[in-house]
């Protein structure tokens, strides 16, 4: 995989978004994206899911992240997450390989619980 | 990777899209999808890179697709284009690991070429 290729300034391949670290607020990496869920119609990614295995002392779980929670930061070279690290802790989660209800019910529950508006 | 997970009635993951069938307006399959170009400001998936190696007589050349070009048809399980074969054969593409400019005029060309609106 040609790493010219899949990122420029303004565009990332899927497949590089994928396994791209996170940092907290501190500039601390807590963990990794593990895929984006891309609206089909729209094609707007609405969730960045996260894992923070290894980190946080939280497990293999995964959590949903509304997108627009996750900026880039060109220095640290990945995205930077400004919500507490004891709200991301508390937040909705599942465990890898398990199902995750996206109903826009849910979605919904997750942009209020982050205060960002829900996109999908 | 559990395919409860990865894709829902309106979301699909990113890593269920690479991969991801293309047909053209006849229903054939014409190829798959390598990745998608996301804007990592916007949250936005700009393009699409399609591979129709084993396809249209075509190799391995990559071609990039303005997102808006592909409809996803629930009962062909893909999506679908209905840019006529001769057009998508005679567009922009470039070698697979091959550098490609995904410069601004570059992207008006490509939505100029395929009479979408340019995205990003």
């Amino acid at each position: 995989m040609a790493s010219d290729v899949d990122e420029t300034h303004r565009l990332i391949g899927s497949d590089k978004v994928e396994g791209t670290a996170v940092y907290g607020a501190d500039g601390q990496k807590i963990g990794s994206i593990q895929r984006v869920m891309i609206d089909k119609l729209s094609g707007r990614v609405s969730y960045a899911v996260l894992s923070f295995g290894g980190f946080l002392g939280i497990g293999d779980d995964h959590y949903p992240l509304p997108w627009p929670s996750l900026k880039y930061n060109t220095e640290l070279g990945g995205y930077q997450i400004l919500i507490p690290i004891e709200k991301l802790k508390d937040g909705p989660k599942f465990a890898a390989g398990a199902e995750w209800d996206w109903s826009a019910a849910r979605e919904r529950g997750l942009g209020d619980y982050y205060g960002t508006p829900a996109i999908a």
